[in-house]
């Protein structure tokens, strides 16, 4: 039986990987429905290949003008906004939502589609920072699985052999390092925005990519890691491993560990996510250790990049405090993506902005949507400050 | 409920090991019997530390002197010879055997105690080269598993996941390449036996570190692999790694590889074969790729190696061809250690008695016993030839 899919997000760099996945296995997947805010070009391409049901634009006057573009050709239904988003993440045609947009906008359609059961394969990675508490327990109380496509978060789940859970001694997150690990502390002050998008390995969207370059991905991830795997904080660590083949490994109290590999190509983990709990055969280009030749690993040097410091920091204060540090690092790294913060000046505008968080317990959806807001107006106050 | 344990084997190196790691968990594990052949003193010694109810020396003679050193201290039934090591293998009171004895005479005690429904824990990779089509049909028919000892067979069921047994597309088995895997031809004839006796990073028997050196034992593995994972010989690879900290990695055919890692500690993999299915936790140093800083890869050279292709040849063959490649090796071993045949002559030795080796295909184990005895005489021969 074919699974039905949601993409929220078809037009992003996850997105797009998606479809090449999809595209290849037509006996596995259909596409029901596509979302993709503003980019209706690409978007009209992709119904044209995958003939989906529903797509859905940011609002109406881009519903309009995709209308016109498609010329009645395809019979697709049209939707648009907030609305048009829960909806295809909740009809009943659908199986499986792939979460490919990024930011907290997604934590509504997210928890809509969790509650109507719907699969989910997450590569958003902030939702599950700012409101993994809630997801998890959602997602636990409808019996239904977030399975991450991030890589990292596929590896853990790769190592993890469900015989052996209660024996994992700690889960390690590898980080290339980005493109200034090696770095003089003095360079770091005049990189631009040119060179912190140059990631070593990986090809991905630019907000990750700065993320990846200050490390605040890592920090993210282990803030993923800690919701998704259910793990102690003090059981999750980071390893320097600039080639990036080794995404996760897994080290078990017994003296063994396991790791999970593969060339950098996300299709893998997306791949996995949307067969998953199955593997089924595909034409990926296979890792070869013996054209690699060698793998290279450091320990993380957190003094440095204290954005890791500063994620641990936010899973121990809990409540509002995770939601308000990723809605802190967006304003400032797109501030940096648009010259107005140096590179340097990130981390320590989240650091500023933390400072100042008034952390609300147990928070409901309404209290993160608040603070994530809140903190967004804070932050971009003190990118201003840091800029004069 | 403790696990109830014969040890065959008991003064070797694989034997002590087992001893060390049983000896930190008394709570898990009781020592019933020990097998120790010749070396008496350590055996005593054993004794002491242990509380046997029995033990097992080659002979009538040793079982005597044996008696004299224990000077009645203890209750302890000496037995010895071949009705000995049947009597340990079988009796009720033991749950597990762990096969720690080299070479062929360990097949009929094994396949007794499989007979017999006792676990076996198998660090005797001849037996499974030379008998494995009859010792895992054994084992299967009295629904016992056979759990390798071995680090590299050890790893490869870490690695495999058994939800995904079915998607396995290459068991891979690292090698380090043992002493000489860079050294130039001619260096390779001048060899000594205490240098081959060097290896890089095992603490291992003769036996094996001169069969690391020639490559033999990958060879050997893969055979022992192809029995013990039920896995086409077309999946199976060898891969050099010269700091041999991964054992093993299962390449699935969803793009993602899995690896086993961990020290350069025999007793790991012993640990886990003796909870096995479990895992339980140990003191044993992890594996800090951190402090290792790098794991180096390279394509094995099988041209200069022959040993390997060799044993895939043996495989294909079947029959009594594996127990008769494993006997003309075992011969040319012992005839390089007693410095009576040089080093790059012990691969042309087994090389020579294998183009004469009559085969028998669907052999008895009498067949096997029969074509191990005859090869060596042979094989004993074509070393005397050589070295004339």
């Amino acid at each position: 039986m074919k699974k039905s899919l949601t993409i929220l997000g078809s037009t992003g760099s996850v997105g797009k990987q998606t479809l090449e996945v999809i595209q290849n296995e037509p006996e596995s997947f259909e596409v029901f429905a596509l979302s993709a805010w503003r980019n209706i070009d690409l978007l009209k391409t992709q119904i044209e290949k995958f003939k989906p049901k529903y797509v859905v634009v940011k609002d109406d006057k881009l519903a309009k003008e995709l209308k016109n573009k498609l010329k009645n050709k395809h019979s697709c239904n049209i939707l648009y906004g907030e609305f048009g988003i829960n909806k295809i993440s909740t009809i009943k045609e659908v199986d499986t939502v792939i979460v490919a947009i990024t930011g907290i906008t997604a934590l509504k359609p997210v928890l809509e589609a969790i509650n109507a059961k719907k699969e989910i394969c997450l590569a958003n990675k902030e939702l599950i920072v700012s409101a993994g508490e809630i997801l998890t327990e959602e997602a636990r109380a409808n019996g239904i699985k977030i399975v991450p496509i991030d890589s990292e978060h596929s590896g853990i789940l790769q190592c993890i052999q469900a015989d052996y859970y209660e024996n994992i001694e700690k889960i390690i997150i590898t980080a290339s390092g980005g493109p200034f690990y090696n770095l003089k502390e003095t360079a770091l002050d005049r990189v631009s925005v040119e060179e912190a998008l140059n990631h070593p390995n990986w090809e991905m969207g630019n907000k990750v990519t700065i993320d990846s370059a200050t490390l605040m991905n890592k920090g993210l991830e282990v803030i993923e890691a800690y919701w998704l795997f259910d793990i102690p904080l003090s059981k999750i660590d980071i390893l320097i491993h600039p080639q990036s083949y080794i995404h996760a490994l897994v080290q078990y109290e017994d003296g063994s560990m396991i790791a999970q590999m593969s060339n950098h190509d996300m299709r893998i983990p997306i791949h996995f996510a949307l067969h998953y709990p199955k593997r089924v055969k595909n034409n990926l280009t296979r890792l070869s250790l013996a054209k690699i030749g060698q793998l290279t690993f450091k320990k993380l040097d957190t003094k440095r990049f204290p954005s890791v410091e500063l994620c641990y920091e936010a899973i121990k204060q809990g409540g509002t405090y995770p939601a308000a540090l990723n809605a802190a690092n967006e304003v400032a790294v797109n501030s940096f993506l648009n010259q107005s913060l140096r590179f340097k000046d990130i981390i320590r505008v989240v650091s500023i902005v933390m400072e100042k968080h008034k952390n609300k317990l147990n928070p409901s959806i309404s209290d993160i949507i608040y603070h994530d807001r809140e903190t967004r107006k804070l932050a971009a106050r003190v990118c201003s400050e840091i800029k004069n």
